[in-house]
């Protein structure tokens, strides 16, 4: 972060240039990313608990920067719906971001039990034939039945993922009658099994929600979703539950640990 | 997956009411997303080669489901980038996601040094007074001079990243002659020191780009990004690299494998 403003921002000199407009502009952008991104780390790790934020000018003071690219990046925060401005009281915080491990694989509801009561509105349930991929996941012969299982899922009411479930139906029909409204399927797989699951492969991405989507999360239109593929096999590698996760970006976050060598 | 249409999709009806019509759609909304979902798969693992997807009836009668819903899906992924439609050719592959692992810590020029060559255009790089979250993250006293890095990185020309970088000065000056146009930095910092990194800390989260990082990516405004935060250590534990990375989230995955039990 470039210590100090070392172009103003106040514009309205008569020799300045399109050019130089556009100059100031690029690097206020830029300073506004750096503090952006310094001050949702805060945010993700409670660093301002669910109160209040500095002062713009004790921010702009701390960061070394100008009160313009404090506001700039105060509003990058308010668009993704992290904090909001509030008249004579200040940027609040106003969403937080919940954390998913990547470490190991957990169920949401055991992740997020801390945080609260993980529900699930069941949206389908019910046996379908594989189209091909599924089969071929689930290493099923093509047109084999599954269970199909969609569900919203929620942290303490509000809307989290919305997840898309294919089970092999040995296991799928004990689901059936199974509580999928308050439990995890990962908990559920191991009850039905009598042993704990054993790895999954998972494919992450960050996809614009579309509107029918948007709609079940209620969330606006576009809204980044982090998208979740993942691949769970029992202990003894045999694949039993494949999934299509769509988490609200704004609302949960996945943290883990890298190693460099193996 | 609903094996069949159960309510079909062409309506006009007389008697049909305003309530059937939302559930149709619905259904046939979740339909697509459901199908949608299954050829996002084919298309991340170059199932469809950078080809043309099967003719629509073919896809419907494949999916066991209506040359309608087979449309709606289509268009999801149209509406991704993922895929166009050329009229009298049909619904061809117009973009590849790039696969970056979550499994071992790599650089990006490392990751994708099959799919093609990595170039940084180096936005801004020089030594800054670290914020406070810097400093306390990098384990230096507050105020200490980094080494401030933003690249803007691209993969056969094409934009994949915007990084900003953050490196403790005794590390970062040697960093100050290298060729950072063409190396990744875990490499340099790897050859000053001499020794493999250690760990990193990661975070994940999905966000909409604002303008100007969408301009600097050639993206969308407001298009999904895949915002990783990355502290990366030396085998010895010290933290050293502080990067606050946005993926395009149209040309870049991650995979990786995760256990149930430690």
């Amino acid at each position: 972060m470039p210590p100090t403003d070392r172009i103003r921002d106040h514009a309205g000199q008569g020799a300045t240039t399109v050019a130089a407009h556009r100059a100031r502009r690029r690097l206020r952008a830029d300073r506004a990313r750096q503090l952006a991104d310094l001050l949702r780390r805060q945010l993700l790790t409670d660093g301002f608990g669910s109160g209040t934020l500095p002062h713009e000018s004790l921010l702009a003071t701390d960061y070394r920067t100008s009160r313009n690219t404090v506001r700039e990046a105060l509003d990058l925060l308010r668009s993704e719906g992290l904090v909001d401005r509030l008249p004579g009281v200040g940027t609040v915080v106003v969403a937080r971001k919940y954390p998913h491990g990547l470490d190991r694989l957990m169920g949401l509801a055991e992740t997020l039990h801390e945080h609260g009561r993980v529900t699930n509105e069941v949206r389908t349930v019910g046996p379908v034939s594989a189209p091909a991929p599924v089969a071929d996941r689930l290493h099923l012969p093509p047109g084999a039945d599954v269970l199909y299982i969609e569900r919203l899922r929620r942290l303490n009411g509000l809307p989290l993922s919305l997840d898309l479930t294919y089970i092999p139906l040995d296991l799928g029909t004990a689901l059936l009658g199974a509580d999928l409204e308050n439990t995890d399927v990962f908990r559920l797989l191991e009850s039905i099994t009598g042993r704990p699951l054993g790895h999954a492969d998972i494919t992450l991405e960050a996809v614009n929600a579309d509107a029918h989507s948007a709609a079940v999360l209620e969330a606006p239109r576009g809204a980044a979703v982090l998208m979740l593929e993942r691949l769970t096999h029992l202990a003894d590698g045999r694949p039993v539950d494949l999934e299509f996760i769509r988490f609200r970006g704004d609302r949960i976050s996945m943290s883990g640990l890298l190693h460099r060598t193996a």
